[in-house]
């Protein structure tokens, strides 16, 4: 007797028919003898009109408050899952974010779990009940105050589940039919991957693919937990998501991943000194901008460029705020461009294959791609390109690496 | 410094607009130096949709997760409230029922208040803050089950909050201005009443003015909460609901109500022995229909003919059940009427004058009306008559007790 914990997105509850089609799928895996718990996004369209709502009432609401009011999302789909239970003979109760004791800190509209109780679950489960958690939702022990835990918290809600309960499996169950190569919209030759290590998945994850968000894939990491990503409109398989190690055949090259939210900025003539780095930065992480690529490239003169990228969205006023440091420090000018993307390639085998960076970049100049900034870590390659490129050079990439076909060339291809 | 708790319903935040007027009221007396406690309702509309919403899921919401999808209209309209408040300066802290620690039964839809637990809601008033505390909801402490407390619930968190905190006053913010003579709708002359005590307000509510649920009237009176019923869009006094003592003007009529939504039965040539009442009601009570008004007259030949009355909606179904009683004790046909009234007068100065009970039955003469049924309190005089003629009969009733003007006749003008 497995013990399956499932989460199903917005899309998936997303009118009565719907959560009707959810509740008999989980009904025939409880009859089959599985013990059930089911983690529910809000339906779809619910979350954005309830900030819709708030932003009527307050152009910035009030944290605290404005998790009071998300948290009504999920708790309507799970009161009626429950119903639609009912009516069809699966015994299923309700249980909200702090009825399910998912314990979290009090950084509102992020927070994060600290811990999960799991004797509630445990005793309903004993009794032959359906558990259906509301995702996206925990409360704060001390306060007593709800919390909700950002866009794709229900992944997490149902991945921490999973760890607190030791399950069998964690089924994310979502509009699409697993993890892809790359985006099918833009190739439409991109293939299913059966198994992807956390680690890639992380990288995908941050680099844009919405699968599944990225604190989920870290949780499951840290606990083993091992998730599977399928569709709510087929019976197929999806991708299974495990430890490296469980991973049999191991792809070179597991997928492109591209992001077009990113904005460049350079700083030019810094004058190169210990802790010139923090008073560039400091400034723009207290104005709550988030950096992510930063390449610095050694000095000769004793002057440096320094380029990062923020999202895009806060573009102008990490312009603004470099220029203000930048005559500040003695720098030079400060340059930028909005329209670029980050198109990056993943995959664990790149560990033990030399030749995988010259691969990537020699495709991109074949089409003429100019690159304006390259990162890599021990699993990925990142180049920025400029943004008009993207699709083309995903589509090169994709199709270079072989990965429509799922035989990644071995590393005597790549040179 | 008066602690003052407010309760606003559906129509006072009925959108946007007017969730920050009523913020803006609650900031007004918090800055006159009280320590406001406010219940909010759902925004108006939202209980009926959420309602829908469950009907369209299943015939008959299982009663459990009907309540968790209920809870969310209320928890909707405190979070507004708060972004509202602190967008205008006022530190003010939304509480849902179970936070505010409304402890309740498990009789899911209709749940009773058995407990408030205060220090929470004490120590945010201490630290300044208005507490918003979501009506209508409240949670079975020993599961951890959300509860509802069934339509007007609000009124009732309202007045329990006012019992536990010793409250100075328990405003109930309305859209009409306070507790009438009669329905305006009916008679335009109707006259808002300054006072009114407890009993009558009770006698008021049971025959179908809406203008406070029944329930909290109860509360209010075995806790001696002093509520005032006021308008939500003007800052003119309404009435105040107090006990019989504080009264100093007692008239002896305050009010002329009627309800439309009961049907009257009669079973007639009943075997008149021990037990008969018992056979003939056990099984309509069973069905869960609630009977109101009795009426069997003594018998001269064994057998006696026995009228009540039903709510209309159940009219039929009970007609039904005694059908079949009729046939198993003897008893000979079954007749009925769905098309009646019941207008009633009320007043706790009936108490010490005669002939008030004669002046009523006369005017319903003057103008022709049979009376169907009597049915008499100590505080109220209640009429069965033809559906049709309830406007006539309120109108009629309303005038000769010279209600528009506040002179109710003493005692010797009313024979």
């Amino acid at each position: 007797m497995a013990l399956i914990v499932q989460k199903y997105g917005g899309t998936s509850v997303g009118d009565i028919e719907r959560i009707k089609n959810v509740a008999s799928k989980v009904k025939a895996r409880a009859e089959a003898g599985n013990r059930m718990v089911v983690v529910l996004s809000a339906m779809a369209g619910v979350t954005d009109s309830l900030i819709k709502m708030a932003k009527e009432m307050s152009p910035e609401p009030a944290a605290r408050e404005l998790d009071v009011l998300m948290a009504t999302g999920e708790q309507q789909s799970v009161a009626l899952f429950c119903m639609a239970a009912a009516d069809m003979g699966l015994q299923a109760r309700s249980l909200l974010g702090f009825q399910a004791a998912i314990l979290t800190d009090r950084m509102f509209g992020k927070a994060r779990i600290t811990d999960v109780e799991t004797a509630r679950i445990k005793e309903l489960l004993d009794a032959g009940k359906a558990v259906v958690v509301a995702g996206f939702q925990g409360m704060d022990w001390d306060s007593g105050d709800l919390t909700t835990l950002g866009r794709g918290g229900s992944d997490t809600t149902a991945v921490a589940l999973a760890a607190a309960l030791k399950a069998d499996v964690c089924e994310i169950f979502t509009d699409v039919e697993g993890v892809y190569t790359t985006d099918p919209n833009v190739v439409p030759s991109a293939r299913k991957l059966d198994f992807i290590s956390y680690e890639e998945m992380l990288e995908m994850a941050s680099l844009g693919a919405k699968v599944l968000d990225i604190r989920s894939v870290e949780f499951a990491a840290k606990f083993g937990v091992k998730i599977h990503v399928r569709s709510t409109f087929t019976d197929r398989e999806g991708t299974m998501v495990v430890p490296e190690d469980q991973i049999t055949e191991k792809l070179i090259i597991s997928g492109v991943a591209y992001n077009k939210n990113e904005a460049k900025l350079t700083i030019k003539d810094v004058p190169d000194h210990p802790g010139i780095a923090s008073q560039i930065f400091t400034p723009i992480s207290q104005a709550g901008i988030v950096v992510d690529v930063i390449i610095q490239n050694t000095s000769d003169d004793g002057k440096t460029d320094l380029t990062f990228t923020v999202p895009k969205i806060d573009y102008e006023r990490a312009k603004g705020i470099l220029a203000q440091t930048a005559s500040g420090i003695g720098a030079g000018q400060v340059t930028g461009n909005p329209d670029i993307a980050k198109v990056s390639i993943i995959g664990i085998g790149m560990r033990n294959h030399a030749g995988v960076a010259t691969k990537m970049f020699g495709v991109l100049a074949r089409e003429n791609i100019n690159i304006l900034t390259i990162n890599t870590s021990e699993i990925k390659i990142s180049c920025v390109i400029e943004e008009k490129y993207t699709e083309l050079a995903v589509r090169a990439l994709h199709e270079a690496f072989g990965l429509a076909q799922g035989n990644t060339p071995v590393a005597e291809d790549l040179v």
